[in-house]
C-alpha cells in the first residue's frame, strides 16, 4: 500500500479523490498496490463528507509522517502552495501538481531541491489539464531536438474567440457567457490577459530547451483588445484568430511568448475550438505532433495528477531520470525585437495608402479594405522592423497581428 | 555504455543509425550514457556504409554477445522478425520494434516471454508511427477507463481520400499519386484494404482493454470501393470519408474494425488530412483527447524506435511496470453484428422510395437526391438492424457507410 496526502479539497482536489475511489481497481492495477489516501489538508470544515476523518489542517501531520511517501499539491497559487511543495520535497516526499504557478515560477528550484532529496516532482496537469504532453515531450520526444512549440493553453480564452467568430458575437457577451458557463472565473483577468497561457508556455519551454524563463517577464498580450473587425479581418484571409502562446530558440536564446494570432486552416490548430486546447510541437525528427484535448476540468485535471501519482508509485526505489532546469539568465532570454515571423497589418485607409504601405513593405500581395482598414499580410520580418515599417510608412497604425 | 543490436538496416534502420547519430549528444544526456550500436543485422552488403564493419548476417553472434541488452527489431513482415524477438527476448535481451505486424499476431505471446525473462518489449512506433500513443495510452492515461478509441491510422489511405475530397480525382489517379510520392508502396494492398489499419487498431484494442484479438479475424472494409459520388454524398452532409479503425467495448466484449466512415465537421478527426494520422482516445476521465503527426516516414518513426530504447536504458534494473495481453477468446470478442452506430444509407433512387425507405427506417431526417441515388443519416442502430432494415425497404440498396 502506497499512502498519499493530498492538498486542498476544492475542485481538483476532491476530483482526484473522486478518481482514485471510483477507478480504484484500474488503478491499483497500474499500480500493482493499493494508492490510500491517508490525509486531505484543507482549513474547511466538510462535516458531511465520507472523507471527514481524513481531512486535517495542520500541515506537519503530514510533514512527520513517514508514512506518507507522496503528497498531491492542488492548492492553486504560489502560497502556501510552494512552502508546502518544498518543505514536503526536503522531507524527501514526492510531490506532483497541477500548479502552473508554482511551476512555472519556481520550477527550476523545485525540481533540484527533489533530485537532492532523491525524490521526484511531477506536474503533467499544469499544462493542458488531462492532455497527456508533459510526459510525452520528455520521453516520447527524447530522441527529438525540438524546434518550437505553439499552443492553444487557454480554454477560456479559446471559447470567447470561437464564439466570437463562429456566431458574431462581441467580446464582453463572449466573455459573459464563458462565466456563466463556469470556463472563466468571476475574476478571468488570468485568462484573458494571457497570465495564465504565459505561465505554461514557460514550462513547455523549459521541458524543451532546458530554461525556465520568468513568465512575468515574456511578451504577452490578451485578448481584451480583439474586435469584431479583427475577426472579419482576419476571416477576409482565411484564418481565424486564436491565442496563442510559443517558445522557440531565436539565435540560441529562448523566446516564449502569448498574443493572438492569425491561424490558417492548413495549420492543425486551426480545427481547436471551444474550450478545448491543442499543442503543436515541432521536433527535428518527427516533423509536427499535436496534442489535443479538454485543457481544464476536474476530472481531466485529476486524471493528470493520478497518473503523476501512479508514476511515482510504479517507479518507486528505481532510480528514474532526473529534470533539470536552469533558471534562465539574462543572456539566455531572447530579445523579443528579435523574434522573426508573418504579420497582418492593420492601418487607416486613407487616400494614397496602398502606395504609401507599398512604399515601407515592398509588395503587399493580397490587400483587404473594409470598414476604412486595411490590411495585408507580411513576409516574416522582426518585431523590431515590424514597428519600424509601421512607423516609416507615414500611415496611420491600427495594430498588427502575427501569423502562425 | 548500453550496447544495442539492430535487425534491419533498411529504411527505419538507417533512419535509426542517423538518429543516435546525429542527436546522440541530445540522447546521451537522456540516458545517461553513451547508447552504442555493437551489430546491424542484414543479408545485404553496405561496402559503402560508415557501418560496414558492424554489419553481421548472423543472428546469433547478437543472441550470444552478452553485451546486448537491447535488440532493435526492423525487420518488417512476421518471420523471422518473430522468431528473432522471441529468441531475443528469451536470451535476456530487451526489444523494441515498430513492426505492426508482429505485434498484432504475436504481441501477448511476446509480452509473456518478456515478463518471464525480466525485459520489457517495447513498440511505440507500430502504431501512428512518430505520434506518442503507446506510452501516453499506457502511462498517462493510467486513471481512466478508455471507453473507445478511433482512429485514422494508414496516410495512405488518408492521403488518397484527402486528394480525392479536396481536388475531386478518382480513387486510381490518387493511388498512383500516392505511389509516385513514396507514400503507398508498390503493393498497396496492405493499406488500402485496411489490413494495415486492421493490425494497428488491434494493437490499441489491447492497450485499453488487455485481449489481443487476431487482427485478421476482425470486420476490415478499405477503401478500394469509394467513388466520387459517395464524396459528393458525404459533402452534402458536410462530412468527409476517413477510413476509420474503431474499437469499444461491446456487452463487454472487445469490437474492433476498419471501415470507411463519414466524419463530420464537429469530430476533431475531420481536420485530419494528406499523409497525417490521428488517433482520438475517449475517456471516463479525460473525455477526449486527439494524437496527431506524421503515421510513417522513416526519421518519425525512427524517433519512436529511439524512444523505446531510451526508455529502456533509463530503467534498466528497474522494476518497470509489467504490459499483459490475454489472447482474445472466441467470446471476448464481440458479435459485428451487435455493433451500434449511426449509418448513413444509400439507394437507388425510384418511385416511392422516399416513401418505401420511411416505411422501413421511419423518418429518414435530411434525405439527399443525387445522380439516382438517395441518402439519408439514420438513427444508430446495430450492424445486424442496419442490414434487415435495408433488406426490407424493397428499394435497392447501394451500400452505407457508417457515421462517426
Amino acid at each position: 500500500m502506497i499512502n498519499i496526502a493530498l492538498l486542498g479539497f476544492g475542485n481538483i482536489g476532491s476530483g482526484t479523490v473522486e478518481v482514485l475511489t471510483e477507478n480504484r481497481i484500474q488503478i491499483e492495477r497500474y499500480v500493482g498496490c493499493p494508492v490510500n489516501i491517508k490525509y486531505i489538508l484543507d482549513r474547511r470544515d466538510f462535516p458531511d463528507s465520507p472523507w471527514k476523518n481524513r481531512i486535517i489542517r495542520n500541515f506537519d501531520i503530514i510533514l512527520n509522517d513517514p508514512e506518507i511517501k507522496i503528497v498531491a499539491e492542488m492548492l492553486g497559487g504560489s502560497h502556501p502552495a510552494y512552502e508546502y511543495t518544498k518543505a514536503a520535497l526536503m522531507a524527501g516526499k514526492h510531490v506532483v501538481t497541477p500548479n502552473k504557478e508554482v511551476v512555472a515560477k519556481f520550477g527550476a528550484e523545485l525540481l533540484d531541491i527533489a533530485a537532492k532529496n532523491g525524490v521526484r516532482y511531477l506536474f503533467e496537469g499544469s499544462v493542458g489539464g488531462g492532455i497527456p504532453i508533459i510526459r510525452p515531450l520528455i520521453n516520447d520526444l527524447a530522441a527529438n531536438g525540438i524546434i518550437s512549440i505553439s499552443g492553444i493553453l487557454n480554454g477560456t480564452t479559446n471559447y470567447i474567440l470561437t464564439r466570437m467568430g463562429r456566431d458574431n458575437i462581441g467580446y464582453s457577451e463572449a466573455l459573459g457567457e464563458a462565466q456563466a458557463l463556469g470556463y472563466a472565473e468571476a475574476n478571468p483577468a488570468d485568462d484573458v490577459s494571457g497570465a495564465d497561457a504565459a505561465r505554461k508556455i514557460v514550462i513547455l519551454a523549459a521541458l524543451a530547451f532546458g530554461k525556465l524563463v520568468n513568465p512575468d517577464t515574456i511578451h504577452t498580450e490578451g485578448i481584451t483588445g480583439i474586435t469584431q473587425e479583427d475577426i472579419k479581418t482576419a476571416a477576409g484571409f482565411g484564418c481565424s484568430i486564436k491565442l496563442i502562446a510559443h517558445t522557440e530558440l531565436v539565435d540560441g536564446r529562448v523566446l516564449a511568448m502569448v498574443a493572438p494570432h492569425f491561424v490558417g486552416p492548413e495549420n492543425p490548430l486551426f480545427g481547436v475550438n471551444d474550450v478545448f486546447n491543442g499543442i503543436l510541437v515541432a521536433g527535428d525528427l518527427i516533423g509536427r505532433v499535436m496534442f489535443y484535448g479538454p485543457g481544464a476540468g476536474r476530472l481531466p485535471t485529476a486524471s493528470a495528477v493520478v497518473a503523476d501519482i501512479a508514476d511515482i508509485a510504479v517507479n518507486i526505489g528505481s532510480s528514474a531520470r532526473k529534470l533539470h532546469w536552469d533558471p534562465a539568465k539574462r543572456d539566455e532570454v531572447a530579445d523579443f525585437g528579435n523574434y522573426s515571423c508573418r504579420f497582418c497589418f492593420i492601418f487607416s485607409d486613407v487616400p494614397g495608402s496602398v502606395d504609401m504601405l507599398g512604399r515601407s513593405f515592398g509588395s503587399l500581395g493580397n490587400v483587404l479594405r473594409e470598414e476604412g482598414r486595411i490590411a495585408f499580410i507580411s513576409e516574416p520580418m522582426t518585431e523590431k522592423e515590424a514597428g519600424e515599417k509601421a512607423a516609416a510608412s507615414g500611415v496611420s497604425f491600427i495594430k498588427r497581428f502575427r501569423v502562425l
